[in-house]
């Protein structure tokens, strides 16, 4: 297969009181505070239909993680073995994308509250998908 | 915020029956079949830990898609209304992102076959991330 490398382009970014990756949680259901979704203009007629109170995918990109690891010590707790990244939910991985189930607080113009968002303030947001109802899953 | 693109990179490919896009199934639990996610050498270090009978994410990059669909019919059926890109799952979409839910069937040095993924054949794979038990979800 070709070693191809593809463009991916932020759609818009988290506002957020959480500044730094000590304050921040590991997983939105440990403590993560609300947050903003700030959609760049360009991207905005595409959040038409979404709705306040709905279940929404956020897919972020940890524009400061590490790609070149591939085994850690999963929640950096030395004790727990080394594992390969793809069986953990690192930010330190080869595509830094970071998955988040939220819900649909508020929505202004071009921008939608949810919570519990445990990405710092200025973590790019690259795509937003519903739940499917079928599964109810991602 | 800047204008920044990032570069996101295959770690692996979809090996599957399914060639083209006609006779793929629109969502994994519509019929889709069994397919290999088969990995670059480069990466095969960080998928150890995944098992066999374990529920993971896949996100793939659907290479094929259009980037410049911000409105669309749902399922491309014209009697369904307008809807913003955001709140469906068309891989038609700024950043071609799938999210697919699979089970682990069977493992191999640098394979791992997986079921069900309506994605076609070569599609790249940009992310392996487990299900968290505390949730459940994606």
């Amino acid at each position: 297969m070709p070693n191809t490398t593809y463009a991916i382009k932020p759609i818009g970014f988290v506002q957020s009181e959480l500044t730094d990756h000590e304050s921040a949680p590991r997983q939105g259901n440990e403590g993560a505070p609300d947050a903003w979704v700030h959609l760049d203009a360009a991207f905005t007629e595409g959040v038409e239909n979404i709705e306040t109170g709905q279940v929404i995918i956020l897919i972020t990109w940890f524009h400061k993680a590490r790609r070149d690891v591939l085994k850690l010590h999963p929640r950096s707790e030395k004790h727990r073995p080394l594992t390969g990244v793809f069986s953990t939910r690192s930010p330190n991985r080869p595509n830094p994308l970071g998955l988040h189930r939220v819900a649909v607080m508020e929505i202004e113009s071009n921008r939608i509250r949810v919570k519990p968002l445990e990405a710092i303030h200025g973590t790019p947001v690259v795509d937003i998908k519903p739940v499917l109802p079928q599964t109810n899953d991602a």
